[in-house]
C-alpha cells in the first residue's frame, strides 16, 4: 500500500505553487507557475531515481526502468495545470499519485517487468488555450502539432511561443512512445461516489463533449438615445440563446448537460448596446446521438432567435470528443484491484474529459476515480480526504503492478 | 458665421489621436491618448490668444477675455474623451465647435462684454471610470472630489492616480468658477433630426438615467460532471435578468429604454459554470416616475428569478441623474439663433446624458444638437456632415454672442 502522508504532503507542497485567491490554485498552463510546478515534479522524480523525458509539446515522462528490456512501459499520470480558480487535486492527484506508486515500489524494492512511466500532459484544462486535453490529443494523433501550437489565449499569445518562453519544450517527437497500457487516477468532479459512500469509481466510459463558440453580431449604439425598436442588441440575443442551451440540455434529461462558462460582450461599456457577443456552449452526454441533436438544435434555435431580432449568428466548433469506452482488460484490472484491497466501488461514467480519453485511442486505457466533497470541482474550494486519496492511489498501484508484472 | 472647413480640419486632426480600429476613436479618459488630445487642444487655444485654466479634476478652461471686468463668463464646451470604440464627434464637436467660435470672433475682431470660456470636461463617457459626466458632476457639487478620485477602472487603476500619471491635474479648486451661462453643442446620437430633416435640435430637456450594477452569485463547478439539478449557474441567472430588463423597458413604451452594455462572468472559463456574473443595467426615461418604477421592478423581478434558481443577487446603483429641464432663457437663445440663421429646427429631448445636465444645476444652461447619420453613436462608424457641423456651430456662435453681449 502507498504512503498516504507522503502523497498528501506532496499534494500540499505542489499547491503552494500558483496559489489561488480562496485556498485553491491558479496554475494555468504555460505560465511561470506551471514552469515552477514542472520543476518541482522533475526534482521529485529524479530523487525517486527516474529519468525524465520531455517532448516537443512539453509533455513530461518520468521513467522507472523494468526488468524486461523489450517490454513496453505502463503509463500513469494526468496533468499539473489548473483552472484559473481551480482546486488542488484536479489532475494533480493523478500525477503525484503516479509518483507515489514509484516511491512505494522503491521502498518495497519491487522490480516490475514493464517499465512504469509517470506523465504530466500539457494543457489539459483548456482554459487558457482551447481545446482541453490539447497535448494528449496531439500525442494520440487527434490534432496536428502545428494546429495545436497555433492556439492562442485571450491576450493573443500563441501556445508554441509560451511553451518556448517558459523553457519546457523538449526534443522528443510527440506520440513516438508506444504504451503497454495507460491508467489515470482522477477525482470524480461530480457527486455520485460521495453520495453513495463508495471509495472507488471504476471508470468504464467517459461522456462526450462538444464546444461550440457562438458569435452574435448586432450593432453598437448608444444605450440612451437609440430607440428600443432600432436596437440590435447582441447581448440580449446571447441571453436568449443561453436560455435555449439550458432548455435543450434539460430536454435530454438525465442524459445530457449544457451551459456556457465563457461569455464576453463588446465593447463592454455601460452605455453602449453590445455590438457583439461571444460565448462558448459546452454540451455533454454519454450518448453521441444526443450530443449531435443538441448541436443541431443550438444552431437551429440560435439562428431563429437571431433572425427574429435582426442579429447575425455564427457557430464554430472549438473542441469536442466522442463518448469513450475504456479498455476492458484495463477496466477489469482497476475493478479487481479495488476488490482485492477491500475498497467499496462502483462502475461509473466520467462526466469530465480526461487525457485518458485521448490516450485510449492509441493504447489500452482506464481510469480510477475517487470522490470529492459535494462533487465540487473547477472551484478553489474543491476538497478530498486523505483517505480517499489513499484508496485511489492504492488501487492505481495494484492495477499498474498487475499490468506491469513483477 | 463660422468657418466650416477650419472646424472640420480640426475635427479630423483631433481624430488622429487615439485612433480606433474601424475609423473611429479609442481616446478613453486619462489614457496617454487623452493627454495628447488635451495638449493639442491647449496649443490651439493658446494660438487663438486664450489663457488656459486647469482644475484639480483635469477640467480645462480656455478663456477669451471680455470687455466688462465684472461680467461672469459665458461657458461653452463638452468633452474630448471617447468610448473604447467611439466616434470622432461625440463630445469633440462641442469642444472644437467652442474653439471655432473663438477663432471666428477673433477673425471678425468682435469683443464680447462677457468673457467666453471653452471647456473640456474630464471623463464624460464613464466607460473607463463610472459614472459618466464625472468631473462636471464634481464641478456641480453632485459628487465629492474624494469619491470621484477613488473611482477605479477594470484593472483597478484609480482615477486620481491616472490623472496624476498623465500630468493633467491643475491647481484650481473644482467648481470655484461662476458662470453667466453654459451652452453645449453635441450630436444627437439618435435618429430623430435626420429622419425629420431638421438641421438643429433645440434641447429643452434631457432624459434621466439609472445605472444599477447587478451581481449574481452561484457556485463555480464543472460543466461536465455537475448534474443539471445541482447547478447554480450565475450566467443563466444573468440571461434571465437581461430578458426581464428588456421586458421592463418595453412595458413603458415609448417613454423608456433599457439594456446592459457591461457584462462579465467569472471565472470565464469554458468548462466552469459561472459562479458569478456582474453586469450594469442602463435604464432611461424623460419621466422620473418611470425610472423609479423600472429600478423597483428590476430589483423585484431579479430577486424572484434568482430565488427560483438558488442564486444570490445584489444591486448597487453606480450612476444616475434625474431628468433635466434646461434654462428657459438659454433654450430661447438657441431657438432664436436657429431662426435668425434660417436653419430648420425642432425642440428635442436629449436621449443621452451630457455635461450640460450637471452644469444646469449651477448655471443657466442649454444645448444645441445636430443630426448624426442613422442616429448612430458609441460606434466607430458614427458620422456627421460638414454642413450639419457648420449649422450647429453657427447656432452656438449666435446663442453665445447674444448671451455674452457685444
Ligand atoms: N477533468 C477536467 O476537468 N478536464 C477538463 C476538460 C473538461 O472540461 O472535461
Ligand atoms: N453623450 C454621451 O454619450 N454621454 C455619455 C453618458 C451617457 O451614457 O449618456
Amino acid at each position: 500500500k502507498i504512503d498516504a502522508d507522503r502523497l498528501w504532503d506532496s499534494l500540499m507542497e505542489m499547491a503552494k505553487i500558483g496559489p489561488g485567491v480562496a485556498g485553491g490554485n491558479n496554475r494555468q498552463t504555460l505560465t511561470d507557475a506551471d514552469a515552477e510546478g514542472r520543476a518541482l515534479f522533475q526534482r521529485w522524480c529524479e530523487d525517486a531515481g527516474c529519468t525524465m523525458g520531455l517532448d516537443t509539446m512539453g509533455n513530461m515522462f518520468a521513467c522507472r526502468e523494468g526488468t524486461d528490456p523489450d517490454a513496453l512501459p505502463v503509463y500513469v499520470g494526468s496533468h499539473l495545470d489548473t483552472q484559473p480558480t481551480g482546486g488542488k487535486y484536479d489532475g494533480v492527484l493523478g500525477v503525484l499519485g503516479g509518483l507515489e506508486i514509484l516511491r512505494t515500489l522503491n521502498d518495497l524494492d519491487v522490480k516490475t517487468k514493464h517499465p512504469i512511466v509517470v506523465t504530466n500532459w500539457t494543457n489539459e484544462e483548456g482554459t487558457r488555450f482551447a481545446p482541453a486535453m490539447l497535448s494528449s490529443g496531439v500525442f494520440a494523433g487527434i490534432h496536428t502539432q502545428d494546429w495545436a501550437e497555433d492556439r492562442t489565449d485571450a491576450k493573443g499569445a500563441r501556445f508554441g511561443d509560451e511553451l518556448d518562453r517558459i523553457g519546457w519544450r523538449g526534443e522528443e517527437p510527440v506520440g513516438s512512445r508506444k504504451m503497454h497500457a495507460f491508467f489515470e487516477l482522477h477525482i470524480e468532479q461530480g457527486p455520485i461516489l460521495e453520495a453513495e459512500g463508495k471509495q472507488i469509481g471504476v471508470v468504464t466510459h467517459g461522456q462526450g463533449l462538444s464546444w461550440t463558440q457562438v458569435t452574435i453580431t448586432g450593432k453598437e449604439s448608444h444605450t440612451g438615445s437609440t430607440p428600443m425598436p432600432m436596437r440590435k442588441n447582441a447581448g440580449l440575443g446571447m441571453a436568449r440563446v443561453l436560455e435555449a442551451v439550458d432548455r435543450i440540455a434539460w430536454s435530454h434529461k438525465p442524459d445530457a448537460v449544457g451551459a456556457a462558462g465563457h461569455i464576453e460582450v463588446f465593447p463592454n461599456s455601460r452605455n453602449v448596446i453590445p455590438g457583439k457577443a461571444v460565448f462558448t456552449v459546452d454540451f455533454r452526454s454519454p450518448n453521441l446521438a444526443v450530443i449531435e441533436d443538441m448541436e443541431r438544435r443550438l444552431r437551429e434555435e440560435g439562428s431563429a432567435i437571431c433572425d427574429d431580432m435582426g442579429l447575425e449568428i455564427a457557430f464554430e466548433k472549438v473542441g469536442g470528443f466522442d463518448p469513450v469506452e475504456f479498455d476492458e482488460a484495463c477496466v477489469t484490472a482497476v475493478r479487481k484491484a479495488a476488490e482485492r484491497l477491500g475498497y467499496t466501488h462502483r462502475d461509473i461514467v466520467s462526466g469530465a474529459g480526461h487525457d485518458a480519453c485521448w490516450i485510449n485511442r492509441v493504447a489500452p486505457a482506464a481510469m480510477v476515480m475517487c470522490p470529492c466533497v459535494d462533487g465540487l470541482s473547477h472551484n478553489e474550494a474543491e476538497e478530498i480526504t486523505k483517505d480517499w486519496a489513499k484508496a485511489g492511489a492504492d488501487v492505481l498501484l495494484h492495477a499498474v503492478v498487475e499490468t506491469a508484472g513483477v
